[in-house]
């Protein structure tokens, strides 16, 4: 296909989509320049801090051009950096979007990615404010998300404690299953979109979850589960300089799914299957009362307690004991 | 060679770089949380608007692994994004890394990279907050930088007004010159590093001037010149709804240089070459007599004046009049 966009175009056509995302602009909106400058310009609201996260979302690496449609990639590249805006307790306020397409993918693919794009800006009530756009042989995205909270109330990885309880939201291993469900091309199942699918395919950041968890002063740590449970429970007790302990039994493995499946390869994804973007969080002990069973129609599911030996241990149901490594998804071991 | 870095080993030498390049933490420093948790956490200054860019900085298109050495990869990467902060008048405060290498390149070129990304970080006074990494068969850099600068502030492309002087600092087309003396190998002369390939290796984002011109309510808009005068103009005045007369003698293209290379090619450099990263703003009349004529040795040059048609002529040294089209540097067309 003749290359007929040029750079002028594209930047153009992410305008228009940045105005179709956004409400009119109003007097007291935080971003007073979007897109068509050489930065954006954000107004930070009073007393408060800036979160900031960027996030890859590279062909190839985090999705398949043939396997994952367009709307999804729009969709997911966005919420995955909200999720991260989540795990500390922020409010999302804006984003910027880096895109390098081929020429082939500036027609009905941009469309649709544009699409599940502006669907998520909605939905997360953050709007686009800038960018960057050139060509490449591969589909590559890097999307900077910010967001906000009041002074000194992020929730870290680095704050649990020993006794802490663990807990996860939803869940695991959802979002591993519904990637292989995609790569058997079993999209659907009797006309509905699978829910392990659609979580992969539309993951949910958990931002009122974690910025209730931050208002409330119940979390000790936090921190989003996007590469599986093992590496990231392996990185927060790092950040904490603490160990875990976790009943294998407690851990919520996908439900509802295909018989096919064996309970231990449904353990493995929910242990170390990526992409979930589920909260893991750790409460002390005293406080874990004031934790509900669910919040907003997601489960709240306490799976071990945080201990002073460095390692992580797992209780299998017959007793015995296994460490538990990061066995995760890590880009640099695939 | 096998592959033997991690992501959290790779994070971690990030880590150890950020804390090289930035001074040791202070009580007020705007920086609250750096590398190592799910986001960066920015206390913004009161009364202050965050200025904010991300830039694709891509190997095969915007620079050659081959050639470029990766310490000026490293320090171009930092200092073509600050240079969007300088066209707004900002001042830098912290940038975010997106790194995507392959295996081959964790070992030297990463420490090459990271040696010339801690340059730049220390000479602009602009700490590393945060990123990603991943893998990827070719090198990909994103850089998201983060500016401040008073509320309301910021000086736009949007605002150059009939009958305003057009300037630009430094010398035009050096960059370009400096790249073709790279492509064909002509790194050094007479044990030197050529002023041009130099400029092309290592831009000076003009960060000061930027901040100046905005403190002194000078320039009326201002944008940097990334992808060449011709289309960077053109930007410009579409932005303000604007055209340009340029005179072509005015115009300060690279001098010094070889003797072999023709005045022609010289003019087209500084007309349609990219890489300069000087800025490009406009002065009312009545306030140029307030300019110098350098800037802590940048020159500052008027190069013509903005009118109200919607086009720019350029008026060459024989009196005759023609319009520059854009003709600058734009991935979608290479």
């Amino acid at each position: 296909m003749a290359i007929k966009l040029s750079e002028n175009d594209l930047l153009e056509k992410l305008g228009r989509i940045a105005k179709a995302a956004t409400r009119p602009p109003r007097a007291g909106s935080q971003l007073r320049l979007g897109i068509g400058d050489d930065a954006a310009v954000f107004r930070p609201s009073p007393g408060s801090e800036t979160v900031l996260t960027c996030d890859w979302f590279l062909e190839g690496i985090h999705f398949l051009r043939e396997a994952h449609p367009p709307d999804s990639i729009g969709w997911k590249c966005l919420a995955r950096a909200l999720s991260d805006l989540a795990a500390m307790g922020a409010t999302p306020k804006c984003f910027l979007l880096s895109l390098a397409i081929p020429p082939s993918c500036t027609g009905p693919w941009l469309d649709g990615f544009l699409n599940g794009l502006r669907r998520a800006s909605r939905k997360f009530h953050c709007p686009l404010a800038g960018g960057d756009t050139t060509r490449h042989e591969r589909v590559l995205l890097n999307l900077t998300a910010v967001g906000e909270l009041p002074a000194a109330t992020a929730v870290l990885r680095s704050g649990a404690r020993v006794g802490d309880y663990i807990y996860v939201s939803g869940r695991l291993g959802e979002a591993e299953l519904g990637l292989r469900l995609l790569r058997k091309g079993q999209r659907q199942l009797s006309g509905h979109i699978n829910p392990c699918l659609r979580k992969h395919l539309y993951p949910q950041p958990r931002l009122k979850l974690g910025q209730r968890l931050r208002e409330r002063n119940v979390a000790t740590s936090m921190m989003d589960l996007s590469d599986g449970l093992s590496t990231d429970l392996n990185r927060l007790c790092a950040a904490s300089l603490v160990g875990a302990r976790l009943e294998m039994g407690r851990i919520p493995v996908p439900h509802g799914s295909d018989d096919r499946i064996k309970a231990s390869n449904l353990l493995n994804f929910a242990l170390h299957g990526g992409d979930d973007y589920e909260l893991l969080f750790t409460v002390p002990r005293k406080k874990a009362n004031r934790l509900p069973a669910s919040f907003e129609g997601v489960t709240l599911t306490r799976i071990g307690e945080i201990t002073s030996g460095r390692s992580i241990q797992v209780t299998l149901p017959d007793g015995r004991k296994e460490f538990l490594l990061p066995a995760g998804w890590d880009p640099f071991r695939k």
